[in-house]
């Protein structure tokens, strides 16, 4: 293998990324001035040094305070009676840019997929479990599961819920999922079985 | 114009059909034997003349019970307290098929524009309050607006809403609406900004 | 089945349409006014008797010079030295409209599947070799095969291109097919193998 | 910015990245573990310090002959009567895939844009020279232009034929562009005007 081969294998690993693409990315760092290319090859290496997980949410995080917060969890201005449980920094960043949502979040770190697999291999339990005490020695009032509408994050949500159930009724937490109905744009006419029932189910 | 151009145009008005498609359903019947072409022609005239618009509910129905009625609203098996009203025939259809309702409907015929028109040009408005006046005489508790999450249907949804708000008041009478939220298979990163607000508000 | 179900069920034999799709211009029908509807009924029934095909190329015509003869067929400005041979009328159709050829057609019907049947079932054979004929007695000079560049087309086009070979040859007639390679907007890296192939031999 | 905004801004330079593919590139790297992130980082410098060029077609070519030729260029086997002037790297390899070509290329780094600019800042034109000189001096009898049929492509064909027009008749070199017509799978009835015309101009 050639150092043009060996370049597009490594990109081939990207997410989303097949061999076509791959070669031209590998292309496109041959055409590319030096400074780009070094810059490009350091800010590889520095990223991941770099990165940080927010002790508390455990989202990604460049700057964090001195107790190693993020902007978030560091934030006196956020609502600290709620607490979102979301799968993944993407999902975070998308609910604030929408500005819907002034609580605190964990981040799951991902979802459990469908089968009978050791659970700590997909989401953060311990992690989550410190979050939850640390909260409910606060003024915690309700945990909004923020899973995806998928099966596995469906599974995920009904597996979340169990999970906190008695420590939730113990303490008086409410437990809440994200509504399920009409999405934005979509017509009765072509909206799916089980979206219906979820529509009619929670009408108000 | 000669026949084949004439009913290209006749076929063209055939809703999502255009020109080249219209053509295409001309050469077709070229192409078919007589018997079919007879079928066609004579059960085009009938239809017209054999459909029925249930008494009650407004939806098109072809056999109907000696007062009108269609089968959903002569039948004794549906729930007289909950009232859904659709905007056109094909989503009653939709949610019969999905198996997720057992009460009774009214269709509207339509959705309203949204800008100042005469109401009744779009939907069947003294139908409506012919029907309300029935169901309160009954057993109603509930009216369940059941539009589209477009933003016609949100405007028909607001119009209804205030509509009836005075007569459910007199009587009692819940109003509802569809729930929103997150639909079947929606990932929250890839999530419209209103459907997210709508999801959270209706957490549960 | 009531009406509407019937008709639904003969409009689902339109090409290209589905349940769904029927359903809907079985609808569509219904809320038309009583002068569409039958303008609609009259006008399938007096199509199927009004299409003539032209005694020459064979194409729908709906109206015929005194001879039978379609407005191409009998119009004394087409270039009576080539012939080109197409599948369908819309093939024929689309040619005119692009405006890149001015001879006489011939249209096949159809083209042969790739398999051994009887092929006078899927093109007019006989009716193409009485055109020949009489082509062949006035000054004809070149037979284009007009056909898709589908496995069907290709078929089709060797089996017509051995069929007349012997006739061409002993009147010193041409056979050409439509040239084939890249095609209008292409790019050459995702440009199929085969077009490839045509393109480099086809090279001028 | 930080470190993870600094590499997202880098990727987003890849060809075909958007910035939300970009932040997941970015994520994607913090996630692997520390070997890979070094090996992508290795390669990314090494794939541009071992880049050639070959000398002769000016192709990417990692491992070159003493004289700096790429596998083909050194090739005994190749055809030295034909040079197919190419537009890029990926058009080379797609015609080597496709297999439907022996002789030699050149490869002109880029396409001409449609307005009047410095052409050697799109294409390299003193390496063309070059090798059409080496070429002349050898068994040279056809130059295939083997440009893409968009509108940038069309431009660069006709500016190459018109640039060594003079040169080839003084040398009885024949010039030939890739043969234009229907494309592999094409349907007539579907077709565009512009193809249909180089279909039938191209027949034969």
């Amino acid at each position: 293998m050639n150092e043009f081969e060996k370049l597009t294998e490594l990109f081939r690993k990207f997410p989303g990324v097949g061999t076509r693409q791959a070669g031209r990315f590998a292309h496109f760092i041959i055409r590319q001035n030096g400074d780009y290319v070094s810059n490009l090859a350091n800010s590889i290496q520095r990223v991941k040094k770099s990165a940080r997980f927010c002790s508390r949410c455990q989202r990604l995080a460049f700057s964090t305070s001195d107790e190693g917060l993020c902007s978030i969890c560091s934030s006196p201005n956020r609502d600290h009676s709620l607490l979102m449980i979301v799968g993944k920094d993407a999902d975070l960043d998308h609910i604030e840019r929408a500005g819907v949502y002034e609580g605190e979040y964990f981040v799951l770190g991902g979802v459990l997929p469908m089968r009978d697999e050791e659970v700590s291999k997909f989401i953060r339990l311990d992690a989550l479990e410190r979050v939850l005490d640390y909260y409910l020695d606060s003024e915690l009032q309700e945990v909004v599961l923020g899973l995806s509408l998928t099966p596995e994050g469906e599974y995920t949500n009904d597996f979340l819920a169990k999970k906190i159930e008695v420590l939730a009724s113990e303490r008086d937490i409410k437990i809440s999922s994200l509504g399920r109905g009409l999405s934005v744009g979509s017509e009765l006419e072509y909206s799916d079985k089980d979206t219906l029932r979820y529509a009619f189910m929670s009408r108000k």
